[in-house]
């Protein structure tokens, strides 16, 4: 679906060789605000004191599991191929719902609760292998709490995981994973259709929509194509960067991943466009 | 007060072993917005440069000591025996507020402002030893600033102990730190009595009443309880989860640190309580 | 202009001596609920695994390039000497705007935009040397994004200028850079003007002007100035620290970082004046 990340793949692998980057990359809907975050660290220092944990954010909006899976898919792709992420956006905690390991095609590891988190990262990369979290041994207590699993199944597998507790250790072996339903990207006839991804701090509304599949409807930079959200539609300039329109035009450009974002020039498009995530786009020339 | 806290630390001191972890673990309510924090840690890093920080939290409510002293308590749980605490929320920078540094008797050190915000980790631990901060080679600049003792004493202090600086060089003893009046957890009769500890980001209301003492009342998982705060009541039904109750219901349950926790399933409990930090709470059976 | 800035600096070698801190400070306006700091410092720690990196803040108001030179003067001053800051705020990312290294006469370093975001650290510091960022070689990759030049040029290369890169192989040398047009503190007969810099969480409002020059107009601690901000004027008492005056009442003291900020005794002094950054300011004995 998306030829260029592949690429920057092989490169990546490449420019490593040798040196060795074991990353823990932390994605959460817990807020600063709480010591939970703090505390999951301190957790996994007391496994390994030279874990190196990277913050992607905290502040996936609480409970939004479609919200957290575009963007640890999004963020996954600036991270190095034996990253650990660990990721705990998780409102059936404590029920029974699963908590996984899988292991994507590109070497990648991901920690967290079986309620589609993954879904993004599993489409886009392939699964390689998938674990039920079961061994109480690499637990924070055998007896964990029924409410912070965070701390104490999912921040401990990470931070062993991490140190090289290889992944049969950890539970069996599981067939299928919880998906969400993602309107997939394509282009059908003569306009391409997605879903709103995510909504960054600035307004910028970015899709699952790679930016190339404009190529396909023949459309090139400084063209003007029409996208609908909902019932309205708005007219917008293809461009390369905000500055290439004037203030508070609307304009579509290849976002910092490669995917189709829609923004404001100085301006805020997911207030001007009234649109949220997970809503269906479409784009027409 | 609290037993099981005891003897997960007993635990602790096992599994840690020759496996030293020194951390700093730093508490403030100084905010992200500026740029307190990261000075802060640029001075302890001049002091040490492998330094390992980890944030507690920096949004602690503005001057809330109350607050940072329930939330630092809960914190320190999940932090290692030999753990430096830099804990600054000193709405009295600059007056005749002493500067301390106290060993509580778990073997965590804590440095901050006398002014109460270790009343909660002195109560439960006990204190070991007390002494004010005195002693000028240890600080920043030899004049400290009026307005930021943050930078200027508490982190280049709690640097030099995290170094091995014995306390001793740090100042001379003290005989008494301030404490806050807090609502002490009891059973009383036929019903428990406490404080609102805590709210999350998520509205969850913790209180400061270990949920064990829920078995003194002979109250059962699936049971009601009467939560009582002001003049109001409510029931809640004892969960362990919040998946065991209805989407919007009200629960009790153990929180994270093994607290009585007030919430509602998916929804927030502080909101349709109407209820702060400090309040008094009863649970009746 | 700050005498006191440059002795400080002085002491700051002589305590340093042989242990050398090598510092990524990060500032940006990016928020942190996108991924976009974590992905920033994942490109960083594949360049450096060991690189060590202190967030200044992310929270600069978007787009604020005044705010975000004023916060980046008054981190530097308490950073060591060969820090390198990587500073993005860059509303015109993908616009003709020069990608630069600035090293100041005192030894830092500075990575980021061409659009007067340093203005205030040149201006105090002084420019020892000006390149424009040119060296694809150093990017994270040879064609960047058109919106990200975060992750895609400026991390990267202020990585590699960690790492011991030269400066003269980042790009050719400059002439000139982008100075923003600020309102230089100066005594002016029987009264100061400058300008508002930075009002910080708690609504404390710190001018660009050193509280020294208060001395110059026979000012004293406890005696009283009239301050005046557009069109209105106010009392304040000269006080060392907030606890000096009443609380809710208006006070003019040194802050953290030399400069006169005016503030309210645990109240909030940007609500009472109603004032924001960049406002003219001037106070009369």
């Amino acid at each position: 679906m998306i030829p260029q990340t592949i690429q920057r793949k092989l490169i990546f692998f490449k420019k490593l060789k040798r040196k060795v980057v074991v990353l823990i990359a932390f994605l959460t809907d817990w807020g600063l605000k709480s010591h939970y975050v703090g505390v999951a660290k301190a957790v996994m220092k007391q496994i390994n004191p030279k874990v190196d944990i990277v913050d992607i954010t905290h502040e996936i909006e609480p409970f939004n599991v479609r919200q957290a899976s575009h963007v640890l898919y999004r963020a996954s792709l600036d991270f190095p191929t034996n990253t650990v992420f660990l990721v705990v956006v998780d409102y059936g905690v404590g029920t029974a719902r699963k908590a996984i390991v899988m292991k994507t095609k590109n070497g990648q590891i991901y920690v967290g609760p079986d309620n589609g988190v993954f879904t993004v990262v599993a489409e886009e990369y392939g699964v390689q292998e998938l674990r039920e979290i079961a061994n109480r041994d690499l637990f924070y207590k055998k007896d964990p709490s029924f409410t912070f699993h965070g701390r104490d199944i999912f921040a401990p597998v990470a931070a062993h995981i991490e140190m090289g507790t290889p992944l049969e250790s950890v539970g069996p072996r599981l067939l299928y994973y919880e998906a969400l339903r993602i309107k997939k990207p394509s282009m059908i006839g003569d306009h391409l259709e997605g879903e709103v991804a995510v909504v960054d701090t600035f307004g910028n509304v970015s899709t699952n929509i790679p930016f190339g599949l404009l190529v396909g409807l023949g459309v090139e930079y400084d063209d003007t194509v029409r996208v609908k959200i909902g019932k309205k539609e708005y007219k917008a300039s293809v461009a390369k960067a905000f500055g290439d329109v004037e203030p508070g035009e609307l304009l579509v450009h290849p976002d910092s991943a490669g995917f189709l974002e829609i923004a404001v020039n100085l301006g805020n498009a997911a207030e001007l466009l009234q649109v949220s995530e997970g809503e269906e786009v479409e784009v027409w020339r």
